[in-house]
């Protein structure tokens, strides 16, 4: 099933629903409260506007979770996970623009899979950690990576407004331990890796951080990106795709 | 004036209030809506739980801000404000307690002057910053050292559940650039220094986050800590008391 959040072009409440091939069939409530059920209410595509998949209280990322990748920008693969945080103001959807920031002359794509919690939880064991996920989402970790470098602390390079581009849907079936994952800018390939490469898989990680901090309903997860990372230019159109999950395109300004 | 944000010991729904010695004065709406307004409602001081001062949506805080500090635990002075990023999970109020997680074993504190947003903001010069400011609280950055260490991000190990104690009052009438902060453990001294030796003062620091991401009401700038900084063991009471806001004190445990 895939669930995509939205609004009608007329209306501007923030509606859930169920994404078929050119409709979109509103469900009772949200899917963070109990069962997933389909109303009347039903929109064609076309008359929609994709919205983030969800409102997280916190994005929770992770670096450096691939071998390859931590080579390519110099930095030693981690013995557990690192972890930053980047703010819910830094949240963007499928339809919306990534806006390059003046502080910055080299800003980067990084594809990766978005975990979504569904419930609130904390210190949950690895073998549990599914109940506590409602779906997974594409995810773009834009980051400044000229600051990042100069910062030493990443929170600032991957903080700025626009800076997480998450969405279009959140499927629920398809398996994050091996996920398909690619990028590509301006119709060229640039990424293309599957999570089972990831050094630390995704219950893994769900299961790690809950150590740490409470997860509340919406919160996401990044769990980190692999080789191919490169810059982005004022027009460039990025697209992260991901295997049953869909396409998050987003254009830079 | 001293904003408090508490409940009734009957009621759970949480109110904003004007305190006074023996009283609290219910105010007409947040003070995040517009004017704030005494009602004829009043609890005795001692009928009321007083709660953390507002609901963040991210808490941003500065590192190394002052040089005897960035000195004390071997770091170099950043030549622009260093930030990170605490999670709304992890911040409790001036009757919670900290608990000390399993993953660290060496936890310390550090006092440090907190202001609260008043209304969404972006951009923001440094002379037009004082109308999106709402007050001044006294806050705690509680940090696993061990861990902040071993990560070189600083994230995991300022971000355990009950890691950003805040409160108890806002004021909105005190100097945030020469602010008088204490910190006593058990009783005894160990840190006591003002706002005016830090690198950034306060309203730099947040027309310099302003410019990064979009500020939202209740959210927390932690302007950061001084000398002095020390170990917390369970048991231990810690105070962080600011010159004019008042006294946030909390167990250990």
């Amino acid at each position: 099933m895939l669930l995509v959040r939205f609004q009608t072009k007329e209306k501007k409440t923030p509606l859930y629903g169920i994404w078929a091939e050119n409709h979109v069939t509103v469900i009772v409530s949200s899917p963070f409260e109990g069962m997933i059920v389909g109303t009347s209410e039903k929109y064609d595509v076309n008359d929609i506007v994709i919205l983030p998949p969800c409102e997280p209280t916190k994005i929770v990322a992770v670096g450096l979770n691939c071998k390859n990748h931590a080579a390519e920008i110099n930095m030693k693969l981690p013995d557990e996970p690192l972890i930053f945080i980047k703010p819910p103001s830094s949240v963007i959807g499928p339809e919306d623009t990534v806006k390059l920031p003046k502080q910055s002359s080299h800003v980067e794509y990084e594809a990766e899979l978005g975990i979504i919690i569904s419930e609130r939880c904390r210190n949950v064991s690895e073998d549990k950690v599914k109940r506590y996920i409602l779906g997974y989402t594409c995810a773009n970790d834009i980051t400044a990576r000229d600051l990042q470098k100069k910062d030493g602390q990443w929170t600032r390079a991957k903080s700025f407004d626009t800076f997480c581009p998450l969405g279009p849907f959140i499927a629920d079936n398809i398996n994050p331990c091996d996920a398909k994952i690619t990028c590509h800018v301006n119709g060229e390939k640039r990424q293309d890796f599957t999570t089972a490469t990831q050094n630390f898989n995704a219950f893994f990680l769900v299961s790690f951080i809950s150590q740490i901090m409470t997860l509340e309903p919406g919160d996401v997860i990044l769990t980190g990106t692999s080789v191919g990372v490169g810059k982005l230019d004022a027009g460039d159109e990025v697209i992260v795709n991901i295997k049953g999950i869909g396409e998050l395109k987003n254009k830079i300004a």
